[in-house]
Formats: structure tokens, sequence, C-alpha cells
């Protein structure tokens, strides 16, 4: 598994998990370039922060900082679905990966992308998936990535 | 939302939340209906059992007992992820929807399906979501969804 706290080589991105602090550093109006994402008060960041924080290992949202700036400029999450199948097997669920529009071509979906599932390994997933655009495809298989099935 | 514990009517189907006992009840060899399930001792199936119930509201196994045979003949799950996006928003994830083989042409997969959409709009999921494969597609948009995205 990749680290879990480490900088890209060569600049001052920093990769790690997501912080409280993240608030103010931007990470909401980076998921907004996503989706919808309205303002939500300190508390209520605070609040699903460490209902997300309870899960452990088993939720885990990852983003890269750049620290010259104090921005979060990429990130994405990932969950384990535990099941009975597959011999009471795992699976990790990526969702939210998003890399701001002024930070890309530098790698940084790859590099998030490479974070989440390596961590669903680590937690021993059989299978790593995640939904996403008919745009967007291109992107996940060069990241290793299949298309299986549909999203509805 | 439906009555976790509910009868169909006119008949001895039982609609319900997974017991510990289901696993002598056929429950992983109906599993074995959807993809390779393999048999566990039942401390394995106890151990996933609690580790999913810790979980509470937030993954729900649902089931339906044919009270007669005393067989699970239909089942599916359903985890609940919290998220940053729509003011930190909520989204059910339907997973391993199956009905017996003997047991189709029932409504039972819309039932399976309608008891885990009904939890996870009670639970205050703006939406609510699967894969499935193509050949599967028609039966869901009966169920009242739309294809969405591509799942890789």
């Amino acid at each position: 598994m990749e680290n879990s706290n480490s900088s890209i080589e060569g600049n001052n991105l920093r990769v790690r998990k997501l912080e409280l602090s993240d608030k103010s550093k931007g990470f909401l109006e980076l998921l907004r370039q996503l989706t919808v994402c309205d303002s939500v008060s300190d508390k209520e960041f605070e609040d699903r922060f460490k209902e997300i924080s309870m899960y452990g290992d088993d939720h885990v949202i990852c983003v890269i900082e750049d620290e010259i700036s104090g921005k979060i400029i990429a990130s994405g999450s990932v969950f384990i679905e535990k099941k009975f199948i597959r011999k009471c097997g795992k699976v990790g669920h990526i969702e939210d990966v998003v890399v701001d529009a002024g930070s890309r071509g530098m790698q940084l979906g790859k590099k998030i992308v490479g974070f989440l599932a390596d961590h669903a390994r680590s937690m021993g997933c059989y299978k790593v998936i995640l939904d996403c655009s008919d745009e967007n495809k291109v992107f996940y298989e060069k990241c290793g990535f299949k298309k299986k099935e549909i999203q509805m």
C-alpha cells in the first residue's frame, strides 16, 4: 500500500487523508467542481467528518494538498463493503474523485485513484469498483479499470 | 417506509432483515445463484454478521423467507454512504439482489428492491443506486430506476 502521507516527488503536493481543517482549505469548493455541494456550517462539517471517521479504515477520504497555496486540489473516497459472497469477501467502492480545474494534466486523478485502490486492496478487497460517466471512461481505463456493468 | 417484518398478502412469504439463523435456511445457497459463494464456517458467518450489524441501519440485508419450506428464497442488501456533497448528503447503494430460480415470476425481486429503496429513503438518502448487467436493466427499470453511468 502507498504511504498514507507522502509527497509527490519534486513538488509540494502532499497526498494524505482528509483532516477536519480541510474545510478551510477549499475542500468543499473543490467538490463543487464535481457536483452540487452547498455550503455547510462548521458544525455540520465536523459532525459528518466524525460520522465518517467512526468507520475507520472502512471509509477513507483522500486529498492532495498544495502546500504552497494551502489548498486542497484533488480528492476521492473509498468505502469497504462487507459481503457474504466470495467467502465473506469485501469490495472497495471508489466515489467522488475530483481534481481542481487549474491542476489538471499532472496525473493527480491517477494518484488519488491509486491511493484509494491500494487502500482497498490492503483491506483485503477482492475487487475495487466505481461508477463514472462515458466521458471519464478513458481516464479510468488508464488507471487499470475495465467497463463491467451499468449503474442505475 | 415499508414495515421491516411484513407478510406478503395471501401467502406465506415473510420479508424481513437477515438473521443469524438464516445460514441454516439456505441463505448462502441462494447467494450462490448470484455469484461465487463458497461455504464458510458458522464462526466465519457469525463474525461477518456481527461486523455488518455494527453498522446498524447503515447496512441492511433483507431476505424473504418461505415459511412453509423454511427457506430463504430472495435477498438483497443496501448500505448508506455518507458524503460531503449535496449538503452532507447520503446515498443508498443496493447490492447482491437475488431471487431463487424456483421462485421467479412472483415479483419477489421487486419486493426486495422496494424494501431496500424504502429503507434508504427513510435514512434520508437523496438517491439510491445499483449496478447491474445489461440483461437485468429492464427489471430495474420496472422498479423505477434509470440508466445513469457505467460501472468499472
